[in-house]
């Protein structure tokens, strides 16, 4: 049996999907102490303005970076959702923006749908650190790495500076899946 | 014939190596209009605190994002040097830190070592670029994506106001790279 959870972050260039998944990577290995491994590819959709990285966690070896079968979506824009949602397992979940993503693909799943970017803009203030906010609210929903091991692995990352506005987007994360059911 | 090129970056955490590759994969693809992969792999190393990241640039598709035989080994610490050189093909290139690599590993082609910490800290006036200043070193040193690529890929990358601490280092790294015959 495979321990194997793999996860995508998707969405337009500029919202941070890289930086979130290297963030979750780091939480899941340096902190949680299992192993991981971050990737993404970059072909004309990046130059389009897309931006999609995969980060898969295990127990053990990870031999194949690449996610193929998604367990977790995460969609930032109307056309990220569109082209990743066929690669979500049975079975897994879609964190949706709910603004952004106003034609919620059909999945065999489970899908959430939240203002990932307007608590970002209204509550914490920074349109910018909406990747923060859905990285806590992916956390809270799946439980894919601890809260405290994420919490580290955003201080760790972000601009020097700005840790107390990550610190707050991942709350604000947390809470919005909370209220969500997660 | 394959057109594809494996590089790796290797070093310490919090050493930059990831935003490194990165940014090197970035600038083929958003602005050399290649393809490119970036991807890491986390491990029990990670949490002894080495860092290492790998990039794979193609001009067509690539479905194997892991380096699995590195043309280019940048090697910041003596632990990354060992560890990684017999990854190395026959006739590639090892970049190592002239005063943290003190005991070079022999490596069936070119070797050239660079005082890359120092020129950070002494010229640039930073550590913590580094990171940049090797991503210079890299680049005149192969050519695997073109100066300016690799100028927009960083300032497009760094965060707000330190870009022209970070065009410096660039610049630097490029000026070290001639001077060793790049």
């Amino acid at each position: 049996m495979s321990d194997r959870i793999e996860i995508r972050l998707s969405g337009s260039g500029g919202q941070g999907m890289v930086l979130g998944a290297i963030i979750l990577a780091e939480a899941a290995a340096i902190y949680d102490g299992k192993n991981a491994t971050q990737s993404q590819s970059y072909g004309p959709e990046a130059r389009g303005g897309s931006s999609k990285s995969d980060v898969v966690i295990s127990e053990g070896f990870i031999e194949y970076p690449k996610a193929t079968r998604v367990d977790v979506l995460l969609a930032m824009t109307q056309e990220s959702a569109d082209k990743y949602c066929p690669d979500l397992r049975p079975g897994g979940l879609l964190i949706a923006d709910e603004d952004m993503v106003a034609e919620m693909p059909e999945v065999e799943g489970r899908a959430v749908r939240l203002p990932i970017v307007r608590l970002a803009t209204e509550t914490v203030g920074k349109r910018v650190v909406a990747n923060i906010v859905a990285l806590g609210a992916l956390v809270k929903l799946t439980g894919v790495v601890s809260e405290e091991a994420v919490r580290k692995a955003v201080l760790a990352r972000v601009p020097r500076g700005t840790e107390q506005l990550n610190a707050k987007a991942l709350e604000v994360g947390f809470r919005a899946a909370e209220a969500a059911g997660g």
